[in-house]
């Protein structure tokens, strides 16, 4: 490993990048093909169904793929899915040598391809840019690993951890329009965004990704056509949902969880699904989060009230919180950011870092992920 | 004014920083003299009795300051105190021209200085780089032009807000110690620190400088021989500071504010003030950040529990709002941030801004404003 491999790798992650908002709930992979130092072929991939990354970038390499330096930051299909597997259309392109940056995470497969090359006369080489790689796909390795999707808790509040002032007017607005923008681009990449039956008797929201409200930046790189919806879900235990809300009639798929099914006829967007109580006659969060990851949510967005967000903090089922603090007070018998007395429950959550803190508009936004994650 | 006269009042505010820690009650003031494009002499003021600025670097200057240029951070003094008006001295040593940054703040004295050295033949220009100039003596000009220090708030809290959680063991901290070194750094350069008397009751602390918890890199700059402690001021309104408190036993001036004198026999550092209450029986605070201001303090730094705090909030009586965030959250039942109930009081706080926003080792630092400050 040089300077050079860890170049193109760099590059192959970079495009990897490309298809953030599009692949769910495929991985973000991408493929740089490499013959004398020179790129010859590059892919990313888009989306499912669409071809693979390293099928792509064969495809531009053409005649200069016999023989060539192959970098992919995942490691390569060994399956039958809705494309051939990736490993055999290596092996017969007569490739020399590849770099995969970080390995299958489904245990079930992870290494399998690696191995197949080798067998083959391959020269395999691993780990390259590992960190980096992992980093743009936490949401499909969570899913793989533990049959959890990724969750981030979303939440927005005043310097003094009040989310609802009292008095506070319908349709106003805590964080900044900037920080909402920024909602939008972090909706944009989630699998799923999440909310509670409550939250959507109150506020009526849709959650859908919406073009109009995203940055400038973001419109440039994310053209209005290509917009993915992600799936928008409502833990809706006492069946709050109605056929008026918002959420049922926006277009994208939309999920209501529920203890019971109301046999309601929903139009073709909305699945109802019944899920597990626990044994004090809650909502069972774990066992609804693994039922979500079986139907393919890589990583989930929460926007819910400060109930159920303290449900999954003292759950510890979270693996990051997306805070933004706008700058004002609000009084102290105004709503509290997280409800949770017993003490118990609070030494449950896992010891959190700062992952980031950054301005954005008039706000501040922190990011906090576990210790040791 | 051009690029090079940019670049020497640059270098004479880098040198007025260097007196931040000592100059108090003093302004701090930096001082260049060029004669041909070089610098022939540069100084700053270090502290009370030592020559001023301008003093210094015409000493320095020699036989180089007749038809020399200066640069000075701040409008000559024009008055005899401990040292003689800078203004004459400028003037006998036929300089032919004179950058000023910012006026006196004094509004009995501002601007009379450059009239003096007009009148004699000086050049005089005023205004250059004044911000930056302003900015390295926030107390001073709110001192001298509202007969008020200029006041910071600090405080460290949870993610969610929370002071003390229950069951908080004594001598716990909720930040860490790279955000105590910060706290350090902060109360060198004030000229007060503040507190109640609860806090030192159930604290008893002492709220000094300590070079040993001084950063390396703070160590470098302030040198433990030079330490000047501020004065440390106890809002004891119920007499409960006592002679064994190390507040009080801890070297450096110790001011109690209180309604009625104890006639108690204090150590030569500590002096007691009566101040006035209120209509409602409670100390009025304006009245004594006044008589404070009075006695010559510049800044005062708040380092005092959330009662305390939201009374100056909602009294607006503040300038700067200093926040340590510790990644991670408190129980709801535990103590807050804030405790300000009625609306009226929210709302009579002025509009604010985040200025600054830093990782502190494990916490984040969020420095707030007034909105038009």
């Amino acid at each position: 490993m040089n300077d050079k491999d860890r170049q193109f790798m760099s590059r192959a992650i970079f495009l990897a990048k490309k298809g953030k908002f599009t692949t769910s709930p495929n991985p973000n992979v991408g493929c740089v093909i490499v013959q004398n130092n020179r790129i010859v072929g590059e892919s990313y991939h888009s989306k499912t169904g669409e071809s693979h990354a390293e099928v792509l970038a064969m495809k531009k390499a053409g005649h200069f793929l016999k023989g060539a330096t192959v970098y992919v930051t995942l490691e390569p299909c060994n399956h039958y899915g809705l494309t051939p597997p990736c490993v055999d259309e290596l092996i017969n392109a007569k490739i020399s040598k590849i770099f995969v940056s970080m390995t299958d995470p489904n245990p079930k497969v992870s290494g399998k391809s690696l191995i197949k090359l080798k067998k083959s006369g391959v020269q395999v080489i691993s780990g390259l840019l590992k960190d980096e790689s992992e980093k743009i796909n936490l949401g499909f390795i969570k899913r793989m690993k533990q049959g959890l999707p990724y969750i981030t808790i979303k939440m927005a509040t005043s310097i003094n951890s009040k989310v609802i002032p009292i008095n506070f007017e319908k349709n106003k607005w805590i964080s900044s329009y900037k920080s909402r923008q920024d909602v939008q681009e972090i909706r944009a990449q989630s699998s799923a965004v999440l909310t509670t039956g409550s939250t959507i008797v109150s506020d009526d929201s849709r959650l859908n990704v919406r073009w109009n409200d995203f940055s400038d930046e973001l419109k440039n790189i994310y053209p209005e056509k290509e917009i993915r919806q992600p799936v928008r879900i409502v833990i809706d235990t006492k069946n709050k949902v109605h056929e008026n809300h918002k959420i049922v009639n926006t277009p994208g798929e939309c999920w209501l969880f529920r203890s019971q099914f109301s046999k309601k006829r929903w139009k073709k967007n909305v699945k109802e699904f019944s899920t597990k109580l626990d044994s004090e006659g809650r909502i069972d969060l774990i066992y609804t989060m693994k039922q979500i990851a079986r139907r393919k949510i890589n990583s989930i967005l929460i926007e819910s009230g400060p109930t159920f967000a303290s449900s999954l903090l003292s759950l510890n089922l979270f693996d990051q919180i997306i805070l933004y603090i706008a700058p004002k007070f609000f009084g102290s018998q105004s709503k509290e950011l997280i409800i949770i007395s017993k003490e118990s429950e609070i030494n449950n959550i896992s010891k959190l870092r700062f992952v980031q803190v950054k301005k954005i508009g008039k706000d501040v936004r922190v990011i906090l992920k576990k210790k040791e994650s």
